[in-house]
């Protein structure tokens, strides 16, 4: 087994659970692989190669002990810079939170250590999950981004560091960085996972993202996440949604997609445009062409509302603070934040909330929303790219995935994202399996 | 049985229940009470005799057919005239509403009519429960207010006209106006009855509330209410809170009280302050003075903020389209709302959290808070009468009783206020009834 970092999660727990590998082999190999991949990549803010590896001894010996395993049981994770570690620094991306070392761990990084996982390190996040990039690259091509906010853990599945990582996403730092780097990109149902101890900077709109090389492992680690918490007040309990069962499953009749091209189209690039014309004529009769009603051309503005007033008062302390160790663009997003009316931020939470059912409304018809990730392939020069292709599913909280399956003619990958109503995730996940199946 | 309209719910459920009362004669008895009394209360916007008597008919008719009895089978109800009514107008107190016919009831009026009580009426609300008086007047005395915004339905349970009314607070309109009224008034935890089809204010302020002349008949028709309800975001699924089982034990140790005087306890009249310092005095080691905080101070404009925002949001199809048909207070109230900016209210709502966990640590030492349930007895000339006891509370989203059981010099009832934490309903109302016991 020459190529123990490119096993996907599944495949490392399999081979881990029947004896096979050990985590200590398989974390040796990805950090053989970042020690090859990271002077150019730099996915890593932080990462402890002897803590790494004592964490993977820790579980070979619990393996040798006969002691359950859970389903990540010493498998490597990388972990946004975002979410709190007990045991790691967690500095958000900025200046004024050089240092910070929290006492507990994000709900969802202890959720994956309770799976087995080992957590590898904590990846490069842009600014306070924001806007200004680190200093991550994209491994298809160093002159060009990851994606962001999530640029360290997109880099790194991509780059074969790390079978999975977490990220998240308040406007599109999940699917696009995915459609960026050529992974799968997934995006659940807003209040899902849970969000304690995670930087905040809008409980509407963030969300918990994942990263990873096949759907199964976005399952697997999906299900691992999705535990009610009362410390999310957007959380609900829930029976836990059988996201690998479904996912093993063929649709029980064939799924029905409609191709939304979304009131922001003319912002898709000419290849862009192209390949998902491809995409859908080789689809046929599979996908309908379905028009997206005025009123949702007012998600854009809606979600700017949302989210720089939800900044400007959750990043309140750092900018009363220390405004001036923040980068202009948070700046000037926190002062337009400031300014925003309440009435304002209101009425674009009541859109939210009706937008949101006019989706679910159209999901009647269909099985699936077919639509792009991003507006091509990942630029050179534009900061971290942009994610109006998000926009709207954020804002609604409704399921996403980013599928690695297209490219523009330098091989370049492009996502197509699919998205389903709030609460599908297993069958989103299951007709994404799909999706890709037909197509290869 | 002279007095029938005098009945407590609980006592007229039973005679109906052993067949030793029809609701016929109950509805009727209440019927004539409102006859003799409405000419000076004028408690009710809409009043239909035949359709009470119709549904009194048909209580009567289950009842001889042997069919199982909901806890107020029988049993009439008043409905403050913001929760809608399938079968009579919803008028909200404002004019832009008249003639209002909804198709649906309002949650708490269908689990109501689930528990067999009979929809007396309508009773009069403040306009679209603000801040402008409707005609009721005090049962008391004609001169001076019933308080509001639940007018009616605290009036019409001091007149004996109904043993059980629903009323709203959103400040204090259900525990001040059980205190000028001289009656029982119960706001419940936020969250635990559905505000759905009911006019909405203020999602985090608007609380059902209700009045009776028995605990125990809050008990019984908060039991009746408390129904987990998906149409009310603020709800969360839990088992049911035992209320009248918890209310009819002995508390197992002797509850310990905090006397609480608020920031606001220089808006006291003097006469309220002798009072509670009477019965402090009477409580002797079974109550301790507790100050709260400074941070405490800040819940007043707190909560206006919060309030006035979302009153403009809500009401805005009302102000655009209508504001000369509203209120001076309400128009002015619109307006100060709609110049109040993000950044404030999501202050003011994080204040409010902070703020309700302050008071549950207060209550690790404590069974309960008692404090002022309004300034003084019910004043003449002032609108409704001034909501500032209650404003904490309410904010909070805590539970609380008001107890007629103080009264002036000139026997104009005063309510003193029971508060408790978070999901502790059963012990207020329990704790509330053991003081009421070692009163009397």
């Amino acid at each position: 087994m020459d190529d123990l970092h490119l096993l996907t999660a599944s495949e490392a727990a399999r081979l881990i659970r029947e004896g096979r590998l050990t985590s200590r082999e398989l974390v040796e190999a990805c950090l053989a692989q970042i020690d090859a991949r990271e002077p150019a990549v730099q996915a890593w803010h932080y990462l402890d190669r002897d803590h790494a590896l004592a964490q993977a001894e820790a579980a070979d010996a619990a393996h040798k002990a006969g002691k359950p395993h859970g389903a990540l049981h010493g498998v490597p994770v990388g972990i946004k810079d975002v979410f709190d570690t007990r045991d790691m620094p967690t500095e958000n991306g900025c200046a004024l939170h050089a240092g910070r070392t929290p006492r507990y761990d994000a709900a969802a990084v202890a959720l994956l250590r309770e799976a087995g996982a080992v957590i590898l390190g904590k990846t490069v996040t842009a600014e306070l999950a924001y806007y200004t990039p680190g200093k991550t690259r994209n491994p298809y091509d160093p002159a060009r981004t990851p994606g962001g906010s999530s640029s360290g853990s997109a880099a790194a599945v991509a780059a074969g560091m790390v079978p999975l990582a977490l990220g998240t996403q308040t406007n599109g730092s999940t699917i696009r960085s995915a459609s960026f780097c050529g992974v799968y990109g997934y995006k659940p149902t807003h209040g899902l996972i849970s969000r304690r101890n995670c930087l905040r900077l809008s409980g509407t709109l963030d969300h918990v993202g994942l990263f990873a090389r096949s759907l199964e492992d976005v399952a697997i680690a999906g299900e691992a996440l999705m535990r009610f918490d009362d410390g999310d007040e957007d959380m609900r309990p829930s029976a836990p949604a059988p996201l690998r069962r479904v996912l093993a499953e063929e649709p029980p009749v064939e799924p029905k997609l409609a191709f939304v091209k979304t009131p922001v189209w003319d912002k898709a690039e000419p290849v862009m445009k192209d390949a998902l014309a491809e995409l859908v004529e080789a689809l046929g009769s599979k996908v309908e062409p379905v028009e997206l009603p005025d009123v949702f051309a007012e998600a854009w503005p809606a979600q700017k509302t949302i989210m720089e007033a939800d900044i400007a008062h959750n990043l309140r302390r750092e900018f009363e603070r220390g405004r001036e160790k923040l980068s202009p663009a948070m700046q000037q997003c926190i002062e337009r934040g400031r300014a925003i009316t309440a009435k304002d931020y209101l009425a674009a939470q009541a859109l939210a909330r009706d937008l949101e059912a006019e989706i679910a409304e159209i999901l009647f018809a269909y099985d699936a929303i077919l639509t792009p990730a991003a507006p091509g392939p990942a630029p050179a020069g534009e900061a971290t790219g942009n994610p109006l292709f998000s926009t709207l599913w954020t804002l609604t909280g409704v399921p996403a995935v980013s599928l690695p399956i297209m490219a523009d003619q330098n091989g370049l990958p492009m996502g197509v994202q699919l998205v389903s109503c709030r609460g599908d995730d297993a069958r989103l996940l299951r007709n994404a399996h799909w999706l890709v199946k037909i197509l290869s």
